[in-house]
């Protein structure tokens, strides 16, 4: 289980919302209050959209509490559009390539959950990665998998169904398997302009997900920043938050499908 | 503030220590019960006494609770003397030269405790360290300080007498400077043969410290490492203990100036 | 292209090969004579067996000429067999996963070379591990998807068989990718008692290996550690050296496809 | 000794200087052309000056040839202003700290080059460096110890004067411990502003060092990055370079102590 926060709207400094607050992703690093785990000390990323249409990444297997580069980072940066991401493994190496947020070409993603008997359907989620997509495996997480397998299935196109259609997969996959863990996901995904949010389990209870909307911009956080619960709302399970320009335009349920699952 | 664990005795595997138990040092390094900070993933450290005089050191920047090579090396490695460390830090980088333990020819030193105003006093702390050892002067933390000052003033032939004049140069300087934060001071030294342990503190609070007498040897450590009280007694306060060949042989008050201050 | 040294015989201390010889594999991690490329600063491993079946393995992304941990893990370990390895990597990522040498149950394996056309091939080659192994896939090199299919073929019962079908699978794959590129493969394996070392290449030009034969033990090596050629021996092409106990059992050509295709 | 590169002028994406040339900084690090080493793999650093009046620093200990993060920062990185290295260590530590360039406040420094009898005379130069800057150092260098130095000895108000005062102290204290080796000394010095490069040696034979004045900005190197040699300048030995927003402004000697020694 992992600590994620996104932010589209009015350029900001990454260090206003992953350093500075209260209750920042830097300090959930150390003391996340929602999580199952305390402690997500198993590598960090970030991903921001600067000058060019491609992001950039910076991620590292040090906790995000005492790595001194994520600091300077966050301090110089400024950016419309950036994801952060703070890792609890669920048993996959520490390693930089384990650590999100993911890029492929223009897009960026990154998760929090688990795909239950992952060990398991590994080797099967990453068969539906195609060849032409192979090469950028680079690491071992579920998270990657479903990444490129959403890459697969169409994202460019259609990117809510392209999830949805390769959540479904990895479900049915499971149930053949007879695998009784759940699969939960909380999720951020953006092809540089339109910011995609997804909260859903298959047994009901995804990992939290809360969104604050202000005239400056649109934050997606696993839990406040600040410590409090005022102006920040649960994102509604089963459903998927999209934006355009840091204003949140729908909320979406996740498809026929995954609604019955959930 | 850190936990560490020390052990003379029969020879064991390390991992029977380190990593097997309920609340094995690993385990301590995600969840602690009696320190300060619960996560202590600031590095870890081992040093182990093998077919040479000199021990061997294994220290990295990651959190003992996800690091590979040091838990194979816990399962390959037996001794009947190591140390084994993880860390908090109280504000000096996470580097390897900052983990404990410090090695310097037979000797290997480690620490928990914290050195009120260390940061305004560092520079006075660091000219205690002769220029024959200021070479060996490789990190930043004021644990290491201690130590090569220690050394300087006359560890080889009076343990006890040289840490005891340690603290005292140390206290003396901080009162001094008018410092108000404590110095405490849990530690474990050796020189391969002799074990020495201490806890002590300016304020009479110092950080916890057990030690476990079996057959088979000794085990110090800042937490029972099974999660138990029975078969582990606490350090007395202001004191020494010594061991040699697994059995304590004294426990001793750490000097009159110090027992004053305490 | 990485330089390597493997070691049975007599318990030696690790650094008496593998750091202190003159042109020692820690100094050729930073110059190497033989290889394509003269620095191999991309990760190193060692792997050892102690008092259990299973070896130690302690494997790290940092250049091998100037980690700490590994003069100390070399000064203090005492080894009647061990791999040690340095890495110049050929495309996939510095992470401590794809460092050599690799480990499953009691066998270690390392390799120098390289699978012409591997980044379109990787998926069928990693399409060779069973279900049952795949989950010991931590990495992305193609050497340790090698040694795991080669697993798979049937390395405990019959290693020499089982390396050579994998070789002949993997031409094979290549063949029909319409592959240009050369497979070339030298390599060491062990189960903890039998070494082998190969040295074979679709073209006629494996990379170098060399071998010594003393009264203490059998030492194999990318290229002799002391910078001389004197008590050196080539490895013949197309063949692998069987070694038990730190004598050189058998030289034996590498089965009838793959010397044909040699 | 190491590698370096300047630039000032209009803003560049990092990567168009220190990644994409034929013989760039990063392919420097793998295979330098004149310096005394041919590898630096001992870390590298990137300060770069932002929105903001203090540089962003970027430092790791991996070789700079394999650092993903490194890449995808100079490829999102746009700057008027910043500096980059590649380290080989001539004996201290590998370690964030340990990485150039060092900051402090507005200013960044970097060095290539050599303090003879470093390891005697380490103690008396960080004596030079005042309590209320020791706090800063972080690492065990002679180059972060001079950078420190030079601001106790005035960097902000006569920077030129203050780093020629410091190197003369420090060839004083060489004299007096009867020092043989050179004091060797290429770096580059700004304050967000002003920049400032450095050649100079005790024995006339400083460290190479290059620049190239073109209409978009000013470069300054320690080796051609295209591999050629029209184009580049030889800074002239003894002597430092002064620009501001991308012209050289003036070539200075370094005073006439300094230039008497040279």
């Amino acid at each position: 289980m992992c600590r994620f926060l996104a932010y589209q709207g009015d350029p900001v400094f990454l260090a206003d919302l992953v350093c500075a607050p209260a209750h920042s992703l830097v300090r959930q690093s150390l003391h996340a209050a929602e999580a199952k785990t305390g402690t997500h000390g198993d590598g960090f990323g970030l991903g921001w959209y600067g000058e060019r249409p491609e992001p950039g990444l910076f991620r590292d297997v040090r906790p995000a509490w005492s790595d001194e580069n994520l600091t300077s980072l966050c301090e110089q940066v400024r950016a419309r559009l950036f994801f952060a991401h703070v890792r609890a493994s669920t048993g996959t190496a520490t390693t930089r390539a384990n650590c999100h947020p993911f890029a492929h070409g223009r897009w960026l993603f990154m998760h929090n959950g688990q795909i239950g008997g992952y060990d398991r359907l590994r080797r099967r989620i990453e068969a539906m990665i195609p060849d032409a997509l192979y090469d950028a495996r680079l690491g071992t997480t579920d998270s990657e998998a479903i990444f490129l397998a959403a890459l697969a299935n169409g994202l460019a196109r259609d990117p809510l169904g392209a999830m949805t259609r390769t959540l479904e997969a990895v479900r049915a996959m499971m149930s053949a398997a007879g695998v009784d863990e759940p699969l939960r996901f909380a999720a951020a995904l953006t092809d540089g302009e339109t910011l995609y949010a997804f909260r859903w389990a298959c047994d009901g209870r995804p990992p939290s997900l809360y969104f604050r909307q202000t005239e400056r911009g649109l934050t997606v956080v696993s839990e406040p920043i600040d410590g409090r619960r005022d102006g920040w709302r649960p994102a509604p399970k089963g459903c998927a938050l999209i934006a355009r320009e840091g204003r949140l335009l729908a909320v979406e349920p996740l498809g026929a499908v995954l609604a019955r699952a959930a």
